[in-house]
């Protein structure tokens, strides 16, 4: 039985999108445009990644600050690259107080101009280096055309903003933290993440170069969900954080920043959830398992007091729903939800020894003794839920994954069935432009897929230099 | 011996203040005016205060959301009162990306607004009711005095908005916010609180009534640090929040917000800190214990070790320095940073079986024998400290407390050893007007003392209402 007020994901895609953030309560329209409000369901989850990657950060020696929010022009202004990327798509403070300000601020799009500038104060003496900070926060970026989590004026993310005193350090910096979010792309998300460098048309302005996560949704699109950039003394030397390296000589930092932000709801949406709301992976559910007790039972309500105590002691994320609504009801609503794994106690089971357990990503019902191991049984459970949402997550990816280097294929492909196209590429802007007039497809990432004499760019036919993965994007 | 670095609390407060600020590492002035950078140090303790404070919340049944940062100007205005009071300190968005806005948006001073947008949609029928919800957020007030942690242009805080279907709950719910604050004020920052009423002249804008936690510093100024408010029906009636009760009829809904800030950091330094830098009540110190080991010797390497990873299963916070620093600069930077205890390990105390433990709170120093249990040292030590810290908090507070109802002694107190002064008052606001102007002094809040027939209002000698605590704020 599918859920009515959820459109089929196979018949719209879009729709069936947005009425899985609206049933679900993830997240609602504000009256402030291009904005939205996350509700507790959608914030919960982003509480729960960034518990979950900020003890990662931490454990990988990087500690917690908060720069301010707004930017002065003229600081922003320092590295010019940087400006060009952001400056047109800034939101501007002109006014404070009652008074017209003598120079504009920008609110944040990004914080390396912020933290470059503390640097410049803080970074001295090579015993200073390296300083591993990250920040929590709000950004702003003036988008014209907004969608829920996956691209909204103000969103929250991280960014980890880094300075090295030698080249080595700060690259082996970048090229750690783009594996700690495939890490967690692929164990806790459930996601299978393709990652590699974006061609200089597609890295972040004034990076030396960017790595990416790039993961495949339901529909074929791709998503870009993560990235790691390598600045190498680009920001050092327009923002004149030079120290006293051990030989006594001044010379130039090296820095990176990385940055993961609330776009991964949208990614947990589109890769696993279906035609009845939200599946969310165990690791990332904020809450796994929904005790239902049915019927007014003495019993059974003893039991479903016991499973929540035993349960909760386990560190399983666990409540029971209790309320006088009908047993349909609370399912239905515990699927449009994502809940995990749902435990239904009834006296009729009862009366067998045996309740149910019902699991969300396959709907599948099976009972269990009810003097079982349930911490056990709910453990694996989970654990059998994780791992098929990979593997269905990888499963789906594999078939819209393809590899060409015929033009006309890769044309069809995006008409009829798009997803990551393999196609051979020589490194010239052009013949990436040519691809992007057809069907829009942008490159995704280089791979490290070594290259054959014999191979050709897709579009030019000349000598090939890199594999690229190309694809349409959110 | 005192820290050089740190001017003396007793001669000059202000410059005190300013150099812990700096000397820990606390926080950084920035480039964007008013604006300040937690740093790391600072940083970690808002991150304990959350982490606290949100399972509280928690617990107490609420929610975290995240609201839009920017607010259209029609919809700041909705509340009167609300406007007049924020309007004038706030930043405006005017430009949004290349285009100059039809609209201005106000960056959020405090988010009422946005949340009864919200509930306005939201809340159609009892049964949606209460809301419990809450944000940690930045916010924005336009200030033209600005001093770290105490009153800056951008700070950190959390806001709940609970919507209600009765006057009762929600007045409950005012109340129990005032009290979780009032608790871990006690519990955890070891500092003893004043609470009350606010007199209408000093409650929130657009507030029915505004409760305070008021906590009086070192140098006997008070400092407002957290604050919980009753709207009645006053945002439901401007923002349209109705619902249909269980005898199917509409009606408004009832309101509270209640909210506490980074302020807090500086109610930490100015109540617990001393002339050799922060001190820390351990229940809120994000590290607790700090490990010395003192020399090379491989048993001093092996007791520091064992140390640290006892301590560390046992849930205490504790980390190891072996930097290649003297121990005496060691010392003195864990001081100024205000790690509660200090574990001192040396080859010459080990021939004895002894090792060192240090108190940052009285500087004492005792050895204890190698073979003790460290984890019972430790966690009695940190609960001496904790204590301690809340008696000499306290006693300094009755030393700054008066009881006068005679005017000429209210100018004495405060030109000479400023505090607490409970006076009482005959509700008038010309009174409390003419208690400003002598000295700058401001009502508190009103106590729940009882008033007798005899008492007279401080200024005016007629009947008195109430008796109010008085003092000068930050």
């Amino acid at each position: 039985m599918k859920n009515k007020a959820i459109t089929s994901r196979d018949e719209d895609f879009a729709k069936w999108y947005t009425d899985i953030v609206r049933c679900a309560n993830l997240a609602e329209y504000s009256n402030t445009k291009g904005c939205v409000i996350l509700e507790p369901n959608g914030y919960a989850i982003w509480e729960k990644m960034q518990s979950v990657l900020d003890k990662i950060f931490k454990q990988t020696g990087h500690q917690n600050v908060s720069m301010p929010m707004l930017i002065p022009e003229n600081l922003l202004k320092k590295e010019s690259e940087l400006v060009e990327g952001f400056a047109p798509e800034c939101a501007w403070v002109t006014v404070g107080g009652q008074n017209i300000l003598d120079e504009r601020l920008a609110i944040r799009p990004t914080s390396e101009t912020l933290f470059s500038d503390y640097y410049s104060l803080k970074v001295k003496s090579y015993r200073d280096l390296p300083k591993l900070y990250n920040q929590w926060c709000n950004v702003m970026r003036w988008e014209k055309e907004t969608r829920p989590f996956l691209r909204t004026r103000e969103f929250l993310w991280q960014e980890g903003h880094t300075v090295h005193a030698t080249k080595e350090e700060a690259e082996a910096e970048t090229l750690k933290m783009l594996n700690v979010y495939k890490d967690f792309f692929e164990k806790y998300l459930a996601i299978p993440a393709v990652c590699g460098k974006k061609t200089e048309k597609e890295k972040f302005a004034g990076a030396d170069y960017t790595y990416t996560v790039e993961a495949l949704m339901y529909n074929g699109v791709s998503l870009q969900s993560a990235t790691s950039h390598y600045f190498g003394q680009k920001f050092a030397k327009a923002y004149d954080i030079k120290f006293l390296n051990k030989n006594n000589e001044w010379q130039y930092a090296y820095q990176t920043s990385w940055g993961c932000s609330t776009r991964m709801i949208g990614a947990l949406i589109m890769v696993h959830s279906d035609d009845n709301g939200l599946v969310l992976p165990p690791n990332i559910a904020p809450r796994q398992v929904v005790i239902v007790p049915i019927g007014e039972s003495a019993e059974v309500k003893a039991l479903a007091d016991k499973y929540l105590k035993i349960l909760s002691e386990a560190n399983i994320s666990v409540f029971c729903d209790d309320s006088d609504r009908s047993p349909g009801f609370k399912f239905a609503e515990h699927e449009v939800n994502g809940i995990p794994v749902r435990i239904e106690i009834g006296a009729r089971d009862l009366a067998n020894g045996e309740i149910t357990l019902a699991r969300r990503d396959t709907r599948e019902k099976m009972n269990v003794k009810v003097d079982c191991d349930i911490v056990n049984e709910v453990l694996n459970l989970m654990k059998s839920i994780q791992q098929n949402l990979y593997d269905r997550a990888l499963k789906r990816r594999d078939e819209l994954t393809y590899r060409t280097d015929d033009i006309s294929q890769v044309e069809k492909i995006i008409k009829t069935k798009p997803g990551f196209i393999y196609s051979h590429w020589c490194g010239k802007q052009e013949c990436e432009l040519k691809m992007k007039e057809i069907g829009g497809i942008k490159s995704r990432c280089i791979t490290d897929e070594p290259v054959s004499d014999g191979d050709k760019c897709v579009v030019c036919k000349e000598k090939a230099k890199h594999m690229v993965v190309w694809g349409i994007q959110y």
